[in-house]
């Protein structure tokens, strides 16, 4: 345990949602979150921003790959799934933390033909093809930031 | 970007029961996930375990602490709820995870009385009295290690 001098205690601030889409951005690694067969489920994702769909008019989106017969694969297609992305200071005890909310679309990752803007994939950390993209369309964008 | 030379891919290899509740003892923050009024929330809490209701021959539990008024405090009581910890490293791309479900119960945090062994209090990042605190009765434990 580090001797660390805490101050009584941060204070959380709203962001706004340019804010939030800055930070999921800078980063690519967050938490997925769904109710499946064992009810709720979190697990730690590569996720890129994706705009292909604006050019189009769309929305803004944060992609996953998966592996075929993941459990992400089995179970988040068509629900409600949330993405956190955050980053925690222990020593300092500061931090933010980012909260998508929206529709999953499971799609195959390869490009679709005549598709002029294809997402910019994450680069997965674990070994193994990942053919199977979720596509999350950002329904709903809140984050907060601890300042001491 | 810093310029790293990345592995093929790491192993995803699973965690003992015996593994994750080592590591939650070892870490304070995680992500409590839970579905409420806006749909899946998942959000960075301070939490420690608490042995109590072991002396009793009871289960191991978490416990989060969080203000009257929360979205915490409305929205879990006596649902389903998610504690995620995980520590995961950009450079190297390892890191482990750990997922404790159960059914969330609220309480006021002061010992109660006759209580021989009350458990230990997480100390909250943000200011303010934290007089609730959730206990998470874990049902289901698992955990998974990325290796290189």
């Amino acid at each position: 345990m580090t001797l660390i001098h805490h101050a009584p205690g941060g204070r959380l601030v709203p962001l706004a949602p340019d804010e939030c889409w800055a930070l999921l951005r800078e980063h690519g690694v967050g938490r997925l979150a769904w109710v499946g067969g064992e009810g709720l489920s979190v697990t730690p994702v590569n996720y890129s921003v994706d705009d292909s769909a604006q050019v189009h008019g769309g929305a803004l989106a944060v992609v996953v790959r998966t592996t075929a017969h993941s459990t992400i694969a089995r179970e988040c297609g068509g629900r409600p799934v949330a993405l956190e992305v955050d980053d925690l200071d222990e020593e300092t005890r500061n931090g933010w933390s980012v909260l998508a909310r929206g529709q999953a679309e499971l799609r195959l990752s390869a490009p679709l033909p005549g598709m002029d803007h294809p997402p910019v994939l994450p680069d997965s950390w674990p070994a193994g093809t990942r053919p199977v993209l979720l596509r999350l369309e950002v329904d709903l964008l809140t984050g907060r930031r601890l300042e001491a």
